[in-house]
């Protein structure tokens, strides 16, 4: 059996950024370290090519009764710049004070090896462990999977598992685990207005023409109204508040409003209709400037009238809302709100749908047989709460993994998310790390898991 | 008797860039050149220091009672970038069809050397000349002029002349000359708005906290109403519509309203209360947004709230408001309508008054015995009429000439602006051109001017 440390070290020194093709040798190489690393534990490894980066499909087939778990993960990371913050180089992976630090160590190469090494654990012990394992890892997550629903769509039958068990979501520390249960959908676009013809003295010719960064303002300041809400007729219309159990699993989340505030680095929370931050990043949407921009960007005045503007925005969307008709919704809007002497191009950017799991634990009444996704989330309860001695949060988050919704929507498979990072995590920012013991007691979690959901038996137990 | 032409062309191959040090060369070339141009035809040349970019002042005494005028120009030009974009180098001057081609041609050292070639020429035939001139040439005017106020308040018994005269405003077109009666002033600042203490994950923690962006672009949206009026309360107070003289000037300019939007390359205009563009860009005051900015601006997106955002506003100002006022009035508004969540700092920028002359036409009956300036005005009247064989028309314009206020305020003289540039002329763009034709006659007009106010004799004619 490998040493799970050395091999995230290991994995980590294949500098695997998706978004540069000058890392092409990086992505190749995490490729072929983990493709080797999950054929050596016994597994059949396929390379399946795609436009820009392979995904890596494995499978042991186990007994063929038995349940089927899809282990999702990604060998690609996010770029490693600004350089100069981090305290050790990014692609030459340190310990210091419990946490292995590098790019890429907790998202995702970290929480990955949780499950590669559980798995390898068992099979060390018992090489005729009848549960059924496909690993599914993707080589870009980091740049919004691009090739991941192509693929879904032509290897739908290799997919037809009876869950998918994945590390790729938040706990709040390293001792208090997250179960992830629900994730919101993800719209993006730009718009574009152009006023006159090139950038335009403000002197000679101000007076005489429609700004359009005035223009710009107008329309993005009516996209809100003074309490917090979306400002687009129908935005809210199968929104729902959060019922009472999921308030109580949020209540669990030791984290006050002070401390929240201190960790954004702000004074006030600004939320919808004043709900509680932690509600209001999980459980209600969002639309939000990601970027603006026009006319003159440097130090101290230009006076121009410029040509162009533009702003990047995304609304993130909780299940109950639909991506297709919000991108819409939110099309017609802008285009309704453009006023004279300005023309507007909207560029549609990346989109995912919202996603939610109900775990046992937050069904009031038993319904019948639990179906295999049912028992492995108590099996996950009851392992976390033994290895680390406090039952799991169950907790929505407010980001988005359109794959998982993709999951769900072409193979009937619901996800077993599983916190294995944390806010001191420094996801996609400099000194990124991982939490050694978590990853001791995830590796413990992920190992019960599996043969919890395997004990059970053959199908239909 | 030097050349005209080529004085301008070996001018030009002098790079005086002002704001950017690498040119340092350049403008202490440029400076000797004109320098010594000035001493070769009779005048005492003086170079005052100034914390960048020093000041040529050049005198002639004549006789000690005729009046005495100061002639302004500006050694220094604009950057020439994009330089991909000029047909010939910007700073190897070439004459195509009839225009002399280069960065600095018509701003402003063609039509400064109007006005050294008409001297020149008086001199050279009448060298007892009896009227007093001063040349004022500084090369800070395209950074904004920072020393010059300074140097007024040290030097103002030396520019103690009855009036200023200088070409450095713009003509409809090379037959059609226009007499400056008007400038606006000018208010500029930035605005930062500081939100979370970093980026924030848009997912993770958006609907928690108020966004810069979504902050800003309420504050800018709420600087003007749908009127197109600048809305601050109190902006317009002493604000006049223009007398019925000023627009029959406008009406003598032949650009059609298509044309005009043509050349700005709108479909629609947008003034204030929706007068007339000409009249807008003229007579009324503005608030436009010069650059805006935060959060991502790259390629595609990705979804953060930014920590800041920023804006730049400028207001042009007509003559009776105060920019001390306005500037306040803007301070005020923009911090009362910051609202939580985000801290605002504004950085002040450059101020400069606004500036109005009436000359004798645009007096309906006379007044007395005329001044200097009235003199001058008439004989420019006289003068081009006859030269260009069509009477000038008495335009204000919508930029900024902060010093031409400063003349007034400090040394009392009012100044004779005769445009020798056009909207061709490509000011501060590739291409900069000046119109040989207009140089010829422009250089009789300022003779005829000089000599005509010479002629009337010692003071108190």
């Amino acid at each position: 059996m490998f040493d799970p440390v050395e091999a995230v070290k290991n994995y980590v020194r294949h500098p695997s950024v998706s978004t540069d093709p000058s890392f092409h040798d990086g992505m190749d190489g995490a490729r072929r370290f983990v493709s080797d690393l999950i054929g050596s534990i016994g597994f059949g490894v396929e390379t399946i090519e795609t436009s820009r980066h392979p995904i890596v499909l494995a499978h042991r087939e186990g007994r063929r009764d038995f349940p089927h778990v899809v282990i999702y993960g990604h060998y690609d990371v996010q770029p490693a710049d600004p350089l100069e913050l981090w305290t050790s180089p990014p692609f030459e992976p340190e310990v210091r004070d419990g946490c292995l630090y590098g790019r890429g160590v907790a998202d995702n190469k970290g929480p990955q090896m949780v499950h590669i090494a559980a798995i390898a654990r068992i099979l060390e012990k018992d090489p005729d462990f009848p549960l059924r394992v496909t690993f599914l890892l993707e080589g870009e997550e980091e740049i919004g999977s691009p090739s991941f629903g192509r693929f879904l769509d032509n290897h739908q039958d290799l997919l037809a598992g009876d869950f998918t068990l994945l590390s790729d979501t938040m706990s709040p520390s390293s001792d208090r685990i997250a179960i992830t249960t629900g994730l919101r959908g993800l719209v993006c676009l730009e718009v574009e207005l152009t006023g006159p013809g090139s950038d335009l003295h403000s002197g000679v010719h101000g007076g005489a023409v429609r700004n359009p960064l005035q223009a710009l303002a107008g329309i993005c300041a009516s996209l809100h109204d003074h309490d917090g809400r979306v400002n687009l007729p129908g935005f809210y219309d199968n929104v729902e508040a959060p019922g009472e159990w999921d308030r109580e699993q949020l209540r669990k989340v030791e984290l006050s409003t002070e401390d929240y505030a201190e960790l954004l680095g702000v004074r006030t929370f600004h939320t919808v209709g004043g709900v509680p931050p932690m509600e209001a990043t999980r459980f209600w949407p969002t639309l939000e400037f990601n970027g603006m921009g026009g006319g003159y960007q440097g130090e101290g005045s230009k006076t121009i009238i410029p040509s162009k503007a533009f702003v990047k925005i995304s609304c993130r969307l909780v299940p109950t809302q639909v991506p297709a008709e919000i991108e819409a919704l939110l099309v017609d809007t802008l285009k309704s709100r453009c006023p004279e002497g300005v023309e507007m191009e909207i560029k549609i950017g990346q989109a995912g749908a919202p996603y939610g799991v109900t775990p046992p634990a937050g069904v009031p009444v038993a319904s019948g047989e639990p179906s295999v996704i049912d028992e492995a989330f108590t099996c996950a309860e009851t392992a976390i709460s033994e290895v680390f001695g406090h039952a799991p949060i169950y907790l929505r988050e407010g980001g988005s993994i359109p794959i998982i919704p993709d999951l769900k929507r072409v193979c009937g498979m619901d996800s077993l998310m599983i916190g294995m990072f944390t806010p001191e995590s420094n996801l996609h920012a400099p000194n990124e790390n991982f939490h050694l013991g978590m990853f001791a007691k995830g590796i413990d979690v992920s190992e019960r898991v599996l043969r919890g959901v395997s004990a059970r038996g053959a199908r239909g137990f």
